[in-house]
């Protein structure tokens, strides 16, 4: 595991010995003077990113053992309780990400909302930190081990529907559900329903709500912060089970419970359950367009999406020249295709409504300088021009497949940051155009691939050793700062994790990351819920 | 003034000297004994639904007056500050609604956000509960003052588009401005945009944000708990302000402190200025069917939106056979309707995509037993068509409208209340029957007006006199209670106010309401914004 950003040794954590703790009533906790952490589980080496200054009081390696004992004692059967170190690291990192990360001190396979409650009220027994794992796609760190010892609870067993409501267009899952086992289900099930939001493949419902995802389909369905989680069922720090709404679409009965659970990264409460609003299957067919620049693309999307057709496009991705490149490069095309700044569009409707919507946006990407534009006429060729752009999300990315950026990059070793921003549409020519020359400047081979609809994009951008990481650790620092000048955002929808906590001032402000701080401290006061992610809560 | 559920006296807000407080820090209060309150400026009477059981300690009548004073100072200028009891009394009561209500003790007329800051610490400093009037729209008694004294701020005044981005889609105003304002402003300038949050006319974005409101575009476009508004300035009770987000459509950089606004009707912080997304204005027609029953419309609403059609149905209403009967002797028809339960649609997309979706409509609901189906060929068709469908607005009446509901009511001096819920649609028919059914039996007149694509429905429920008002609130409270046995919610729109306090328990259980209670004594330990709405928060 790569390191960089890591610090040699561990600080910050503090521990207590239960006996002084146990009977505490459930508040705020003194703080203790610091100890050295040498005996506990970290496989990271420290980091700043994880460290909280003033810290609330965790449990001591002891309380560790104790809690992993108990919890071995309320949930008995096999491989429910797991310490097996392999177990612990990779719980604790992530194949996507280069952040700083700690394994975990135990895995617990639940299988129940009653059983997380169990887990909870341990952890806060013992005053051992909690971590939520899903389906471990997150790329900015959010699973990652707590320094002085962390449970991670395993949701994939609870990956089951429990519900389908076609009638009224809804379903009830667990939170270990995949977006597209659920899809998937309602296909075969010959419910003309799906579920739009769609993230990196293998991404659960819960990691979705914690991250507040959208993908391909945001610029038509909006994203998990829309409406399409009508209820979730939580956790919370303090043991208790809420839900947080009935199944009506629409209710204004109290404050939006549902939406503090959705971009809070399990530092508020753990999803167990969620009632999800489906959509009507429409048929789609995709197009392509290619432009001389990527400020001729995006003026063309920013006049489709205005039109009256503009509610046709379901998806409207941009593509740099670099990733055409690639894709030429991967052998996937019969006829390898200009490396060109590209654009792919998913339009939907009715086949008539498909037809016109194509000549309007036809019309425009021409009057917008595009020198290429191909609808697929049938089924078949759909899927294949809409297979490029997917080859284009860093998650289909083999290793293999990475060292096919043949043209930028013949190191066959070579591995990838992905990271993502979104600003104004409107903004989003200068950004690209200021990226990809500061990334030139710095030597780095990169690619773009943007829901440009949205001006949300994620830059990809290689290394092969430890130098040239922090080369691109630094220019993912730039491109951020860029973005927020641009009154835009440090995450479109990637979330915050420990990759992006030092930004959130620099983009809200010291009173709104107050006001989040604040409703943490309410909640969840000793910190156990995910600590040192979002954002530095004990500061 | 009507006074139904009111008592005699006022009873629970609690006196302090300021001197006692003035320099307290910015925290929890203790509370002293209780005191008389006959002084205080009441002119309601007392009702139990202000009543704060464990109240914080509010200013006394001194206090309120030294806050007026220095309110006048603060904001010198003419009519900023008034005391008018004509004034004080309108800003704290509604045409709409017959809940109990205070006059407030001042209303102050804020510019800018600066001077909704200098309120707020005035308001702070002599601990004066502080209430927030927009468009004066409520029908859950959201404005009303408070017992002990309040501070009206009327944002009427900062109503003024601030930036308008239409290659963004996006625009920001002060929370003031009308959302038909700032349609009409978008039709002149030629931009193509509109933004789809259609509430009663004369709402205010600020009350729309407060209740999370929606409308008739729901079903298309979701509620204002989507992704309508981008970015917030809220004035916290600290006397802070803050920005929620940037303007990046998507954003995934922390907590939707954005969303923690929308629906908690000022008691958390007071919204000045907003983003709000656009949408592309596209073509609209119009159709209306007619059933022999609620149950085979809903069934119909069920299915067309679950076909590929679904996304061209922009909106769905139902008028019952009692409303039909009340336009027809409205005159305001050529040929008086059939008097049945009545489905109108509006149809939104090109032409032909229109044409298709009338198709489909006309199947569907011709094999779920309509027996009238029409479809507005020309503009004016549909403009006369869905004028109707707006006449059944319960603000579109005037006292004399209420008089041409001569088949169900011949009393001319008739009032109207009017109430909202929501449940799964597929519940619908059933609740609207037993509702029906309920209020005849009570010997009640009334109608039933719906938002069916949602399953939210309104009942206008006319009284004439004390005793029917009485019997009017005991039928509200049984349709209440039935929606949430169906899974549904209080109040799908309207918000709580007042007049739905009681239900949040029962709807979403002790504990979701308690973590309500955990997030307001966070953000607002003194309890001054809006206190007694939404629920008692210090009980």
């Amino acid at each position: 595991m790569l390191t960089a950003r890591l610090e040699a040794t561990a600080t910050g954590a503090q521990f207590a010995s239960t006996s002084e703790h146990e009977d505490l009533p459930y508040a705020h906790f003194k703080i203790s003077d610091s100890e050295d952490l040498s005996d506990a589980s970290i496989t990271g080496g420290a980091s700043d990113v994880l460290r909280t200054p003033s810290t609330p009081t965790y449990g001591s390696p002891e309380d560790v053992g104790k809690a992993i004992e108990e919890l071995r004692e309320a949930l008995p059967g096999k491989n429910r309780i797991q310490t097996n170190p392999d177990t612990l690291q990779a719980h604790g990192s992530s194949p996507n990400s280069y952040h700083p990360s700690f394994a975990h001190s135990v895995v617990v396979m639940a299988h129940s909302t009653e059983d997380v409650v169990k887990v909870v009220n341990i952890s806060r027994k013992y005053r051992i930190p909690i971590v939520v794992s899903g389906g471990a796609t997150s790329l900015e760190g959010h699973f990652s081990g707590f320094p002085s010892g962390s449970i991670c609870i395993d949701m994939s067993a609870m990956n089951h529907i429990l519900e389908i409501n076609e009638s009224d267009g809804d379903l009830r899952c667990q939170s270990g559900a995949k977006w597209e086992d659920i899809n998937d289900t309602l296909k075969e099930k010959g419910i003309p329903l799906f579920f739009p939001l769609d993230p990196g493949p293998g991404a659960t419902i819960g990691g979705m709500i914690g991250t507040g995802c959208s993908g391909t389909n945001a610029v038509r369905y909006g994203t998990a912060k829309a409406e399409w989680f009508l209820n979730v069922t939580v956790v919370l720090p303090s043991g208790k089970v809420i839900k947080t709404r009935r199944r009506a679409r629409k209710s204004s009965a109290g404050f939006d419970t549902t939406k503090l659970f959705i971009g809070a990264e399990g530092t508020l409460g753990i999803v167990t359950e969620a009632t999800l609003r489906l959509a009507p299957r429409v048929p789609t067919k995709v197009a392509m367009a290619q432009f001389p620049n990527v400020e001729k693309a995006v003026s063309a999307v920013q006049q489709i999406l205005n039109t009256p057709y503009g509610p046709h496009i379901q998806c409207v991705e941009l593509l740099d020249d670099h990733m055409m490149a690639a894709i030429n490069a991967a052998g996937m095309v019969d006829a390898p295709y200009p490396v060109q700044d590209t654009l792919f569009f998913k339009l939907q409707g009715s086949p008539e409504s498909i037809r016109e919507t194509s000549n309007v946006v036809q019309e425009i990407v021409q009057s917008h300088g595009s020198t290429r534009f191909e609808f697929a006429a049938t089924e078949e060729e759909a899927d294949e021009m809409w297979q490029n752009r997917k080859y284009a999300s860093q998650r289909q990315f083999s290793w293999r497949d990475i060292a096919l950026f043949s043209t930028i990059s013949t190191h066959p070793g070579a591995k990838c940051w992905t990271t993502d921003v979104c600003v104004p549409v409107s903004r989003l020519p200068q950004l690209v155009y200021e990226t990809k020359e500061d990334l030139a400047k710095a030597g780095l081979k990169s690619t773009i691939v943007g829901h440009v609809g949205d001006g949300n994009f994620h830059a990809l951008i290689l290394f092969k050793d430890e130098e040239e990481l922090q080369s691109v650790s630094a220019a993912v620092h730039r491109l951020v700062h860029r973005a927020i000048e641009m009154d835009g955002t440090c995450t479109g929808e990637h979330g915050v994790g420990v990759g992006k906590t030092e930004y959130l001032v620099d983009e809200l402000g010291e009173d709104t990351v107050e006001l989040m701080k604040t409703i943490k401290n309410a909640i969840d006061p000793l910190n156990l819920f995910n600590p040192g992610k979002v954002c530095d809560f004990c500061s």
